[in-house]
């Protein structure tokens, strides 16, 4: 088995699985990811281009990314007949991801209704190395044909304008033209008016056929024509470069100029010995030739930098096959979504994958994903923590609009760091309209995004970012809460009322433990940043009060809602409430459920299963994984088997199986680890939540590198050092990773006793 | 001034006019229209083909009809430079839609950046005699050239398959080639699956031009390629055929099979006289071709069907030209939305001329356009009333689905006929979801129905149609009523409550007189067809009797409702109480909103409006209106002077300006109604309530048609003739239209005295 290989050996176009198909084998580079479907298409197929950041107005929603012109479209026709895979008779099929590389590959063996044996392979990647390039390598051998007689062949390479996210179309042609041998599109975003240019080459190696370049502005196409004897290739590349508006430049000349400097690079390669290639076998050899070298260029430089990646993110388990190829799988995922020199977005829900959550940004980023970056990629780490930064207006605006001083954040966010959380969802089943309160009342992403702010100072020591950026944002987000609790004169304690903890099924609680306990401590960091500013950066700590309006009266507030903000826990047993009056709810008898095919909110419905003691997922043990090293370990197992046997599992959140892991690991329980962490590994690779048409689940992705890390390794970081301290499920023999610490690389590799 | 002209001569791509001018210049034959966008494009064109009942799936609203992939588009490069007249220097411009026959054409002088000047002209129409076939007809002058050098010219004809309604999209190509000079493209729809077939063939009679043909699944094409001398027209001619799977065909063999026959019948006209024409003009003219011959024999066809339709339909107003044009351009459109012969779907409340509404069925049909159709064309009045027929079944389930016996009808409906009322829409403004009651207690559409039976019985004394299908609809109608009325044990009466009449500003109102009227009319109309049944066809009264359980007490019960029914009226006056209540409503001072630019719903809120005695459109005075020969002249006047000064005249409803020239008519208000008259016939041609782009106001046409002949001719029918009594406005002098009574056409020519 090859670790590095997601794999497919058939084909359905009627099998539900083909879109979630779609989403596995996805290829990006972090400005865009382009979905797995076929160049040739299929019916209801969802061809899908997002590029990161460019978005276009939409109803209800507010924004989604816009899926843009799909840039893979390959026809071929033999003896005139269309080449589909859901059509003739397909007589083998392969696809293969390529996760060390970043190459998805196919090999089709068909046969046309007329009886034209064809051998089609295909193989694309978007360039690592360059992030505004993808490519296609399409090659076609005839097999067989009637009476063995050559077969007219046809091949058209084209951009597709009418795509849509399903059924909306986000983009309208400009303009488009030809230059030479390079086709062009230009393109903008319906409503935000996006500029995005598109250009084509199209090359073929194989002597004898026609060129025929095709304007047009919904599909211009490059085609060639010619004839192939039975045996011989056919081989062609396709290469698109994309440039938008958002990348600073004139996104037409940017295109042609970038891709004829590729071609041009093509041109001045060593001269191919054409003799010497075509004795070696006088029927299949094909010459050598600029185009195919340039082809193989690209991908070596885009293989490059996949190792430069995997030489510091990779993870290597001995003696587990299964889980190897899974993790690495969600390590790719991490890394196709995000741009690594863009700050202005952000990594979606689904990233660049699919149209799941319109590419808006959740606390996601900060509890699942950004530790892996913390710790692999503290470059990108930082640039999603400025994303943060850069919403610090818009997020004061949010708390002035509620009345309240300091930063806000949004539940959900784009660009501009509005509010994009829906007021409703339209039911996907009934096609009803469904409120959703996450954007009004689901407060704790403001204190997880302080939190992340600290966990990445902790980690990399980046006092620079923490005097720009970060002091600001943790200041500015304590204020937020300081204003937002509540006194309670009868208690003599502080509260917050009417929110949404995680677990999203108890909706208008108070005091949910976790959002009050990550509020405190948001507050904690600013009172510990604001003397380390002022003894550090005089000015900028001077800057910042009189920007923040900061006083003593302010911090000495501050000081007192941390001794009295009430969490609520029972002390003798340590045991949390998850909010104010949970213990009291009716416990829910799971047993009479037993086989059910929908979670308990989908079968008691929104409004009773709030009367139940049953949650969608870690919100107690959530708090006690995010601030793993605040709690001893009385306090996550009295906790852990509370709360364990009440969380839906099975058809609750996706977010939480892969972070359950890390306290199973703590409490010594290898084998429930082992079963939440595959849960969490595999929940793509085989649409364990039915849901990966929409995209794949960038939080669990994120939280599979927690679980092996600070779950099955058990490393633990302090300013004065780190820790490790493995758990090994049955056939784990050895376990070795990398990790930034204080900007130094570290290696670990664990051994089995 | 040419009274059957429509006319523009100033283009702005950036005036707010341009997406009603787009819906105004829509062609069509009911079984398509097509809106008036550019051939060749500009920036947020909306260009629309709507196929009468062809939809496809959306969210919330169940289903609209489906913009199909655009058949218009022509793109012209000069010399290499693109012809787009938001681009380059535009010397002239002239548009004109030729109501008579159903004809567009366009005259534009331009010139290219590079210096080329040209003239373009084309002429659209969708054929009235040949409801599959869309044809243009589009030349090119080279007026001047730089250096009076030949220009080089291509000229491309396509199907544009990334058309949506604004931006969703719902098409998706299945399979395109083409076939000798015919391209071909299938389509179907997303969800409905709807097949459609769009052939094309594009021809020019001028010689030294090279023909291409570009398959491609999004936007295939015929191309010319060639060179032009100053002076010299290139004409080409663009035909397109559809079929759908609603036509009961294989749509591609349909449509290749109508279109070859289309191009044999060219080939088999006569030869010309191709020397004889030369000898006319040695620069200028042109060979007759066999093509240029089939386009005017194409369009002398459709013409002479447009004259049929005149030959009945029209009304020739003597001495006020902008009303005689507007009048015609209300029937014109009356003409274009409706299919002749297809009874499974109605005329939307845009017809098939804009997106608004999404192609959904209203009471529209009944009460505004009905009459013109059972006076002017009474072979689709009965088709309109058809389609309810065909919704019985439908009708019944939702009644019952709400408890009552009977048919009860949906307030919008599409194929199906189940309620297709969105139960919320998005604000267009704030975003905000506003919950929509209509499907659920805006009733009173059912007794419109059974009064538009009536009504074309009565006019068109069609016994065949009233045995068949009116009666039956009829008893079903009248007993929803009997079960949905409440019997008042205080008041020994019966009454409707909760329900919306006609004025939609106020909501759970109780017995509102319209709505009671018009139910014990529909009653009255079932106890009246019983009997006349059982006398002129007993079996099927029968039959009816037992498929309905109609029994001796069931027609008694519908007596005692019929002498009990609540209709709130004070005797004394005989003003009609719009509302239980109504007249305890606040007096709104109206003076205080003087210069307002919304309606009074918009500025006072949806819950505060409905505090006052202000309201959207006629009500009581609709009652008034629709039956109008059951009330005297002293029950109008005082009716109308309570309620016609409390109506939203200027941002209410655009249905009712039109009917309202009806009682002024009566009334002896001349000036009053001409100039209600005129802003209902106005309405689109000079978008006078803002969203002419989403559409035509269909009812509003009908309600022209009412308004002239109804309300100025004033014709009235009994069952032993009709009368005329008209009112002329200032500078009318003669008014002259026919119409149908008991199958027989009458002539009528008024002169004033």
């Amino acid at each position: 088995m090859n670790c590095w290989h997601v794999n497919e050996d058939t084909f359905d176009a009627k099998t539900k699985n083909l879109r979630s198909q779609e989403t596995v084998f996805t290829i990006g580079n972090g400005y865009f990811c382009t979905r797995g479907t076929f160049e040739e298409g299929y019916p209801r197929a969802t061809p899908s281009t997002l590029l990161f950041g460019v978005f276009d107005d939409i109803p209800i929603s507010e924004e989604e990314l816009a899926n843009a012109p799909d840039w893979t479209p390959l026809q071929l026709f033999v003896n005139g007949e269309r080449f589909r895979i859901d059509r003739g008779t397909l007589l083998s099929y392969y696809r293969t991801l390529d996760i060390q590389n970043g190459v998805l590959r196919r090999s089709v063996h068909w046969e046309s209704p007329g009886g034209v044996q064809l051998h089609v392979e295909s193989e694309r990647f978007a360039s690592l190395a360059d992030e505004h390039l993808g490519v296609i390598r399409y090659s076609v051998t005839i097999e067989e044909s009637p009476n063995h007689q050559p077969v007219t062949v046809a091949i058209w390479a084209s951009i597709d304008a009418a795509q849509g996210n399903y059924d909306v179309l986000h983009w309208e042609t400009v303009d488009q033209g030809h230059q030479q041998n390079l086709l062009w599109l230009h393109s903008q975003t319906r409503h935000t008016l996006v500029q995005l240019a598109q250009t084509l080459s199209f090359t073929t190696s194989t002597p004898g056929f026609q060129k025929e370049i095709v304007d047009s502005d919904l599909a211009p196409s490059i085609r060639f024509y010619g004839t192939l004897t039975p045996g011989v290739t056919l081989t062609t590349e396709k290469l698109v470069v994309m440039y938008t508006s958002r990348d600073g430049v004139e996104p037409v000349n940017a295109a042609l100029t970038h891709h004829q400097e590729l071609l041009d690079q093509a041109t001045r390669l060593p001269e191919p010995d054409i003799h010497s290639a075509l004795k070696l076998d006088t029927i299949s050899a094909e010459p050598v030739h600029a185009c195919t070298q340039l082809y193989d260029q690209l991908l070596a430089q885009s293989s490059v930098a996949w190792k430069r990646f995997w030489d510091i993110a990779d993870i290597v388990i001995e003696g587990d096959d299964k889980a190897q190829v899974s993790v690495r799988y969600n390590l790719y995922q991490l890394r196709i979504n995000i741009s690594p020199h863009d700050s202005r977005y952000n990594i979606a829900a689904k990233g660049l994958t699919g149209f799941g959550y319109r590419g808006h940004i959740f606390h996601d980023t900060e509890i699942f994903m950004l530790p892996f970056f913390i710790y692999e990629q503290p470059e990108i780490a930082r640039n999603l923590l400025l994303y943060r930064y850069h919403l610090l207006d818009a997020a004061r605006k949010k708390a002035s609009s509620n009345g309240y001083r300091g930063a806000q954040y949004p539940w959900e966010s784009t660009l501009s760091g509005e509010e994009t959380t829906p007021t409703a969802i339209i039911h996907p089943e009934t096609g009803e309209l469904v409120p959703v309160l996450n954007g009004m009342i689901e407060l704790h992403i403001t204190a997880s995004i302080a939190h992340a702010v600290w966990e990445y100072w902790r980690v990399s020591g980046d006092d620079e970012f923490m005097r720009d950026y970060g002091a600001e944002l943790l200041l500015s987000t304590a204020m937020f809460w300081a204003d937002r609790v509540e006194h309670n004169d009868e208690r003599n304690d502080y509260e917050i009322t009417n929110v949404i903890g995680p677990d999203e099924w108890h909706e208008h609680v108070n005091n949910n433990a976790y959002t009050n306990y990550m509020a405190r401590s948001n507050i904690q960091y600013a009172l510990y940043i604001f003397p380390w500013l002022l003894k550090n950066d005089p000015a900028k700590a001077e800057e910042l009060a009189d920007k923040l309006k900061l006083s003593a009266k302010t911090l000495n507030h501050w000081r007192d809602i941390i001794g009295h903000l009430r969490i609520p826990q029972d002390l003798p047993t340590r045991l949390f409430e998850q909010f104010d009056g949970f213990f009291q709810l009716d416990t829910l008898p799971q047993e009479k459920y037993h086989g059910r095919k929908d979670s308990y909110q989908g079968i008691l419905g929104m409004e009773q299963v709030q009367k139940y003691r049953i949650i969608k997922q870690a919100d107690v043990l959530m708090l006690l994984t995010v601030m793993l090293q605040d709690f001893d370990l009385q306090t996550k197992k009295v906790n852990w088997d509370y709360y364990y046997p009440i969380t839906d599992h099975d058809y609750g959140s996706s977010l939480t199986p892969a972070l359950h892991t890390i306290l199973a690991c703590e409490l010594g329980l290898a084998d429930v680890a082992y079963k939440q962490f595959m849960l969490g590994a595999l929940v793509d690779l085989e649409n364990l939540r039915g849901n990966t048409p929409e995209g794949i689940h960038a939080a669990g992705a994120g939280a599979v590198w927690q679980a092996m890390i600070l779950g099955f390794a058990g490393l633990r970081v302090t300013d004065n050092g780190y820790t490790t301290r493995p758990t090994w499920p049955d056939n784990w023999q050895r376990l070795t990773f990398n990790f930034y610490y204080k900007g130094q690389l570290q290696h670990v590799d664990l051994h089995r006793q």
